[in-house]
């Protein structure tokens, strides 16, 4: 056996908006386990917007620095073994970056359940479902008949926390750009209504489909759309701040939303921020209970899987620039191939 | 008897910062009590840089228009009765606006008990007292050990709001304008330490004064300041939405703050705004409490007591400068005079 490990580092941090150019291709030699380590194969990558993020400062970990191997969640084959607990075959989730094979410390790593399809644990039972449950339910607090609005709804998280809403008795509004993706909002995922931010006002057309103001805003992308969702929050109103994406793929930040805090103290409404870490101890509770949605129908999971390990740039630039249906996955390599 | 009332009204809407020259006087006859009112005359008014506000935008009440009698809530002594619950020499709260004498609907007062001084009805026990006592403890939770920051630290709710974070055991931080303030919150207030927002860099002297980061923040000024202090939070710090008069005295609301809502996710922050009156139901408590503090003299009430009807513009024009150390009162009439 005579196999590389091919990795894609980040040559430079972007100096504005993203590009494949930004990144490079090297090869190195196959790592060899040690005692306590696996040997693993990366099966598929997960594409996170967030990733963009780490990029321009210090977040929930310090900026990437040039040539970098960049970093990422993957779904893993376990190839070979140092450990008792795993066994050649299994599937592990890792923090592996962009490359094909790599050794892993294994005391905290656990074989997962096969479950088809198996992208489903980088989706609805991995990071994005688990964020949107938990941010939603924990953060949103979700009341029946409150006006829920989520934007980059068509996206990973946003889709699932626009059903998750209906599951609760929510009225679901989603902001996407573009009539496809509001078509499919509504078509696929069952939200009530959608708003288009390419087309016209979004204020305005917020304040025409949400008549009764917003009671739960779930907050992807920040920026000036969340400067339209502050002006049309019903009062007690909670904005779950989970993300940023309009912040991320430019040099430097906009200002902040101008209605702040004028309008949290006006409405009374609260703004709260999280992380997934923040409720990883009741992971097991929300994963029962996606499951249960997902085989009863209430949650459709959609995925938007590209293959090819040398796809992985186009696929972040692409997710930045919003092409994703759900949650885009890189698939690198076939199970026991 | 020959009375006249005396009124002050908002000749035109300021148009930048505003001035004495906004407002006029004028006279007009006394109003006679019909049943179910009282005719009251206005002993105390509170100023309140929340007034300036009103002549910004819609808040909680409608903008104000050119010509309307400046509104405002007063200490009021009931000079005559048409209604069994009050009787003349009795103490009220209402809002009057800037007048000497009215008539109010009576059936929502209530005579006030007599305390000395009776200013303090305005102040610890009133509006300022009460908003500092529920935004600190049912929106900011302060816990023993936190780091509790304040703004517009020697003003009303802020001189109040660090002195309740003390009796929690917090180790409180005032921002204050000036070398003479920030004296008075260490010397007579008992913060722990000091900010002067006019000198240096204020995000550096909080980096400096909170190394271990800020874990609540009671935000009366908003703008530049709540910028600062959000590069400084803790994880899982709340921010209490309280005022923002950093942007009430001008034409146009600055944009936002540059770290929402990026900063919020990354700490999991919170950010919680209130109105006094999503809490006046449990207002018996709050008021029990401050006695007790203010008997025990856990307390220090200060109040900035300006004589005479005529002084009131000028009165709320230095608040928005920030002259006042305390509560600013105008004092209109004496008592039983």
């Amino acid at each position: 056996m005579n196999l590389m490990n091919n990795q894609i580092v980040l040559t430079s941090l972007p100096k504005g908006k993203l590009n494949t150019t930004n990144f490079n291709f090297k090869k190195t030699m196959l790592p060899v386990p040690k005692v306590g380590e696996v040997l693993g194969r990366t099966l598929y990558i997960a594409i996170d917007a967030a990733s963009r993020a780490w990029m321009q400062a210090d977040t929930y970990r310090p900026i990437l620095r040039d040539n970098e191997l960049m970093p990422g969640l993957a779904l893993v084959e376990v190839m070979e073994s140092q450990v008792g607990h795993l066994k050649p075959g299994d599937l592990i989730i890792a923090e592996t970056g962009w490359q094909t094979y790599l050794t892993i410390p294994a005391n905290k790593l656990v074989a997962l359940p096969e479950i088809e399809p198996l992208t489903n644990l980088l989706s609805i039972f991995g990071v994005p479902g688990l964020t949107a449950y938990f941010g939603l339910l924990q953060c949103g607090l979700p009341k029946p008949g409150d006006t829920l609005v989520v934007s980059a709804a068509a996206g990973a998280v946003g889709s699932i926390v626009g059903q998750i809403g209906k599951i609760k008795g929510c009225t679901v509004v989603g902001i996407a750009g573009g009539v496809e993706k509001c078509n499919i909002l509504v078509e696929q995922f069952g939200f009530d209504s959608v708003v288009n931010y390419k087309e016209g006002n979004i204020e305005e057309n917020l304040r025409l489909t949400c008549p009764n103001g917003i009671d739960i805003y779930f907050d992807n992308v920040g920026g000036s759309i969340l400067d339209a969702v502050l002006s049309n929050m019903a009062n007690y109103g909670r904005i779950v701040c989970c993300g940023a994406i309009s912040q991320y793929d430019q040099k430097k930040l906009d200002v902040g939303p101008i209605g702040i805090p004028g309008q949290i103290i006006l409405k009374s409404l609260i703004m709260k921020g999280f992380l997934l870490f923040d409720f990883l101890h009741e992971q097991d509770r929300a994963i029962q209970d996606l499951e249960k949605w997902v085989k009863s129908g209430s949650i459709i999971v959609q995925e938007d899987i590209i293959d090819g390990f040398e796809k992985l740039p186009e696929a972040l630039v692409g997710v930045l620039n919003g092409e994703n249906v759900g949650k885009r996955i890189v698939k690198v390599a076939n199970r026991n191939e």
